[in-house]
């Protein structure tokens, strides 16, 4: 084991279809166990070792399984929440710890000859191979394999194989699950919340018998009961006598396994682990419930689960796939965050999707506006039953939302900033509550996801209350001004988090207007569903009044917009004086300071420009995006990816570039310094969004496909899928000529389909690709970053597939965060 | 003892000189404790009965004298005050137990024949008296008399008188030391906070020998020091033995009396009690100094002690008094407010004067701008010593003002929001933090102090560090827009806590440029100081700059100022659908949604009309006044005094002394429902600020006495004295014409003085009154207040001074408080 940092290609070569982490090495281990994470959206797992330790940070999560803790307040306000929720730690399935001839298994021990970890894309598992050599001098070969079903959704399982390489060892394997494992550090700087969070779980019963065990426990505060339950497949070779003892306590179920094996023989253990939890259901029905899925999953047996996750990821990947040539190591980039986006939510079933996934205890585990504005997006176009699922949570948590407005003293619906079962957990109002804007953030997902699939039962179910309760909450929190004959909102915070508790966002002021109008349009497509909303017509008619008169600031003698009213006459921030280590800004200046100055922490108006183009001239789009790129400083990670797809479309394109890889290696090289915490799904989906919405110029306003193709200098094609209304085009370009193409999406009969090439109508029929050349345009005039806050020029030579590019140390000497200290903040 | 809650007029009748308690009322105790509380502004000690039970809050505190406390916050952020300090109830020096025949005298048990208690306003006393007659029939009369000296500075006398009436009793009085009382309730919602302040102190010794005792004790975070001392002077009959007996524990001091007397025989006590505290002074020299201010006390005596504190406060009534024909319940208010801002900060020495004075823990005994803006105005012009006092207390500060600006990224000082020794308290920045006006009020504290007594000594120690550093915090905390021409100050938080983070607030915007300029007119006066400041010409130049260019915005389309740039855009609160129990407003809604409208808690752009009147044409300060009166809520105590001025000079006489009858009696009739925590000790001084600048018309900018005498229906005379430069300048008024009179101020030869009445100059010469006509105006229309907030029209026959008015059952059956519950919020 290597307690060295190393270079990022030294660990993770460039493959295009996995991620191969060549050598164990300690400081990688809290990213590596987020990176390597497996999950299907309702289980998640980090990429522990088997046996536990060492570790970075145990973590094994179940979707919506928080307790709660106080939220203190040393000056307490009227509506501020009272208590938060934190993602916790449940019993952990995945450990399988090994003895050879009485010597535990440990990396930190004896000699680790080789240690390799694969996340396969397309196998959708983890694979582990080590020879290890005790300090005894047994040297023992392991090989394991991990996967969270896709298939089966709460089964987690593991294929464990050891033999004995060079002489004959008694092997002992501890299969074992752990409750309320020690996480290292304390868990929150307020010693209460600290002690609402260790041991969460409370042991209601536990069993052993045979190779099973089960646990059953419940949270102390929210109530939450949580079942797992194992079992095991054993292989052993014949004539090898194999011990099998199991055992079970208040937070530790054992079966352990004890063989004499020869060099050469190996046991190999198949271990099915099923989750359960619920806040309704009886003891009884969850510890059968548990037991029933073991017992599918037994009956699928191990090769069926893998089989069966790889046709799941097949059909995945068909609708999905992005190609393209020039970047390896961002092919590799762009497939590693398809992946995790999956992960996040395939099966999440009416539950959130966290901005972490569930790779990690991040932001408590917290789901915000993420998820509906950089998540769903690639996930409509790629997997849009899981945005169906997602936003049935949101109508799911309608009730609490109506509530948090009755307290707000508003009407409809008042989505919390962030939150796990749908109750406001923001303990910061200006940053959380004042950001109304998530509630449109939902509302455009539903559009979007009922433009791009054409589901009418989803649009009439779900839909039609979603978007009816937004409109109502935009309607109370602006004021229509008669003199003025003006619909503004005022003293609400937009994206950009370094400007809060403002007037006229014009990103919120877009967006609800949008907003509005949707509701009203789809309460005339659904009379009944609005009458038993209490909508009417007058009502309706007034969302349309409101849209129409909603009002977007500018600043005419600049010739931009402000980002919010007044924005553009706040001071500038001064960049020139300001240190490479004061970034991020928050860690280093009070928001008063920030709140008052021209800097942006993360695209705002700019992603106005990319959701709401329509709003917009081609020469207010580019001069915004000038004078906005000056401005943004980036100490968020949900920003490049945006910066890239307005680059693109104002023309920047090898601009978009680096900030398309910067989006993409957020994770993979760690450059908030947080990726340990877990993933920042949001990036990850934002690579396909910079993609797909940048370099392919998607723009899907109103149930119609536009795109703009176009490559900046690094990339030679690029090709890409999306999925639309019953259809999957395809489009390709090598940034000549772009090349489309339609087919059926599954079982739907497919027609002809217009899409928009570069502004021109065309109609694509199945079977008969159009080639279209790509309009040529002169690239404008660079825009300035503030100083040091440029994203780093990628210069990527043209190389084959799959073969790593050179080294760091070859280009340079050092890795590119290494270069470019200032991409690598800490974000919190 | 009475159990339900009185008329105000049947416990606490109208009398010139006195508040007289006439009985006891359990439900009043926190009230009456608050209002008779002692103090002179080192010591405060509530109006706690004797024998310390029964009480509302106990109350013993010395100026400065806290415990560090932690500031809990669920989401921190950079610059966030990590702990708080809260005032503390130190060793409690009042208690006299006294038992009668072995049965404790307790008001809950027994006959209580009678009981009154009486606030003496020229004594400086406070009186009981009482009969009571024990469970087992023996009747006894207790005479007792306490003053916190304002001559000896540490001393805390009471007379103590006990004598059986109609049978001999065996009397033993218990006089004590009590630290680490318990208080009644939870100390803080957050359990860690209040177990950070429950029993603050720590013993380091105790002793009693003779009748004396004393207790040492340290604070357990804040590390201060407190030793108590007391010691006795006995006066028994002749030939009645009295036993002594002295003890003493960590917490506990006991001298106990025993006699046995006769009908009419009196046990005369005097007990003297001495405190010292320290941060720095050894336990030793700590110990030496309580002694020897006992020593002090014991040599004046008693008699000494009453007669120099009636001198005292003789000298501060020749200079202070304001008299009044026409409603004897304000004349009598006004006097009780003298007194307690007198008491405020009399002998604070060096230390804060807190919102609370020291009659109450509320706020956390901190001190904020309150002081600054409304209690040192009366106290520059009646007792000028203490105000000099204060803001050396300020400029001992600067070290920790200087650091927080460092920490804010600003240059110069910042002063804290909140504090007892000088950091910041704030826990919720928007509000406190924000507030960065505190700066221009401290500096214009120190400018009119200058102004009214000359006092270079001062200007040039004090004066000149305290204007330099806040002008730097504006000129960095600004911003000088070179496109508009503008200085402008962005995102900061105005008087009007119902806005916040706004751009260019008018109060904070013309209060900085007042300060702007008072640091470039003082360095050119003081070089050498200016020098040691490394204050540059080119820095005073750049604030003289800037003050010239200071941006105010005006809404040409209504013709009024926004009080912050935009407000008048924001919409409008909806009055008419806010219940009366909403009120106060903070309590009932979100702070976005107060801060995103127009409602104004206090007087904002209408306290810069009259601190800034130079400012504002006459024709911007009526259409101000009015268009302010629509939206003003009054859910602060800091706001009817600033109406009051400002509704009289721009002609609104009646409602001026409706808004000045609200701030006399706040804590009177308890109308914030708070008293208990504390009086409010703006509001009191706010009473002289709303006779004196409002009726009187006083301005006294650039060290000229303006007045503009007026008065409303209700007041058929009234007449004031200011001291000014040397000078005592008497006004006097019947409403029709004025007469002023001036004549030296204790030593300084008078000369003659140049003032102005309704703007034209006067000069006054000693020994000749000059009368001049008041000219006759007519009543503008009446502005209109939200519905159900304006105050109550104050109506008063004109009845001789002393007689109580009719009782409010005569008027109509209910209190003042009960018919206009609107005025009862409760504010936080």
């Amino acid at each position: 084991m290597h307690r060295h940092l190393p270079e990022q290609e030294d660990v993770f070569p460039v493959e295009p279809w996995c991620l191969r982490e060549t050598a164990l090495h300690e400081p990688l281990l809290p990213r590596s166990e987020s990176l390597l994470a497996l999950s299907n959206g309702h289980i998640g797992v980090r990429g522990n070792l088997d046996e536990g330790e060492p570790h970075g940070l145990p973590g094994t999560y179940l979707n919506s399984v928080y307790e709660l803790r106080p939220l203190p307040y040393a000056e307490a306000g009227y509506g501020y929440p009272e208590s938060g929720q934190s993602l916790i730690d449940v019993t952990n399935g995945k450990i399988l710890r090994l003895l050879v001839d009485d010597e535990p298994f440990d990396v930190r021990y004896g000699d680790l000859i080789s240690h390799e970890r694969v996340l396969d894309f397309r196998a959708g598992t983890l694979t582990r191979t080590a020879e290890w050599r005790s300090p005894a001098d047994r040297t023992v070969r392991l090989t394991t394999t991990r996967l969270v079903s896709f298939t089966h959704r709460s089964i987690l399982a593991i294929e464990y194989v050891v033999e004995p390489v060079d002489a004959a060892a008694r092997v002992v394997v501890q299969s074992e699950l752990v409750a309320n494992e020690v996480l290292p550090g304390p868990v929150h700087d307020d010693p209460r919340v600290s002690s609402a969070l260790a041991n969460p779980l409370r042991s209601i019963e536990h069993s052993a018998a045979g190779t099973s065990a089960s646990l059953l426990h419940e949270t102390k505060q929210s109530g939450l009961r949580v079942a797992t339950a194992m079992s095991h497949l054993l292989d052993a070779p014949p004539g090898v006598d194999v011990d099998v003892r199991g055992e079970s306590f208040p937070d530790l179920a054992r079966v352990t396994f004890t063989a004499a094996l020869e060099p050469g023989q190996r046991l190999r253990l198949v271990k099915l682990v099923s989750y359960g939890w619920s806040a309704e259901r009886s003891v009884p029905a969850l510890r059968d419930q548990v037991a029933a899925a073991l017992t599918g999953a037994e009956q699928t047996g191990w090769d069926c689960l893998l089989s069966d996750q790889r046709s799941y990821l097949d059909d995945y990947w068909e609708g999905a796939e992005i190609e393209l040539d020039g970047d390896p190591a961002l092919q590799q980039a762009v497939r590693f965050a398809l992946f995790h986006v999956l992960q996040s939510g395939a099966r999440a079933e009416r539950r959130p999707i966290p901005a972490k996934g569930l790779t990690g205890p991040g932001y408590d585990g917290h789901c915000f506006w993420d998820t509906e504005a950089f998540v769903l997006p690639p996930l409509t176009r790629t997997a849009p039953g899981a945005v169906a699922d997602f936003l049935r949570w949101r109508y799911d948590t309608l009730p609490e939302a109506r509530d948090r407005a009755r307290q707000l003293r508003l009407a409809g619906a008042a989505f919390p900033w962030r939150t796990i079962d749908g109750a406001e957990c923001s303990a910061y109002w200006p940053a959380g509550t004042a950001a109304f804007h998530i509630n449109a953030d939902i509302a455009d997902a539903v559009v979007r996801y009922c433009d791009a699939t054409g589901d009418v039962a989803f649009e009439r179910e779900v839909g039609v209350a979603l978007l009816v309760e937004t409109a109502r909450l935009w309607r109370s929190l602006g004021h229509y001004d008669e003199t003025r004959g003006e619909f503004r909102i005022d003293g609400v915070t937009g994206p950009d988090e370094y400007t809060a508790v403002v007037d006229n966002n014009v990103y919120t002021n877009l967006m609800a207007q949008r907003n509005l109008v949707a509701a009203a349009d789809v309460v005339a497509r659904y009379p009944a569903e609005a009458e038993s909303l209490e909508v009417t017509a007058d009502e309706a008619e007034s969302w349309r009044r409101c849209a129409a008169a909603v009002y977007i600031p500018y600043d005419d003698e600049l010739g931009v917009h402000p980002q919010s009213e007044g924005f553009t006459k706040l001071k500038v921030w001064d960049f020139e004086q300001t240190d490479r280590d004061d970034y991020p800004l928050m860690l280093h200046f009070p928001y008063f300071d920030l709140y008052r100055k021209q800097v942006v922490k993360q695209a705002d108006l700019v992603l106005a420009l990319h959701r709401r183009g329509d709003a917009f001239t081609d020469e207010q789009k580019a001069r915004n995006f000038a004078y906005y790129e000056a401005l943004t400083v980036r100490d968020s990670s949900l920003s490049a990816c945006t910066q890239a797809v307005m680059a693109a479309e104002v023309g920047h394109l090898d601009l978009a570039f680096a900030y398309t890889a910067e989006a993409a290696f957020t994770d993979l090289h760690d450059l908030k310094s947080n990726t340990g915490d877990g993933l920042h799904m949001a990036s990850l989906a934002g690579v396909w969004v910079a993609l797909v919405d940048g370099f392919g110029g998607l723009r899907d306003e109103a149930a119609t496909l536009r795109f703009a193709p176009r490559l900046p200098q690094c990339l030679t094609r690029l090709a890409f899928t999306v999925r639309h209304r019953g259809h999957r085009v395809r489009v390709e370009t090598d940034g000549r000529s772009a090349t489309y193409s339609v087919a059926s999406d599954g079982t739907e009969t497919t027609e002809e389909l217009e899409v928009f090439h570069h502004g021109e109508p065309v109609t694509l029929t199945p079977g008969e690709p159009v080639s279209l050349p790509v309009p040529q345009v002169q690239a404008p005039r660079a825009p300035q970053q503030p100083p040091g806050r440029r994203p780093l020029p990628r210069r990527v030579h043209d190389e084959p597939h799959g073969r790593p590019p050179a080294r760091a140390a070859e280009r340079g000497g050092r890795s590119w965060a290494a270069l470019h200290p200032e991409l690598a903040p800490r974000e919190v």
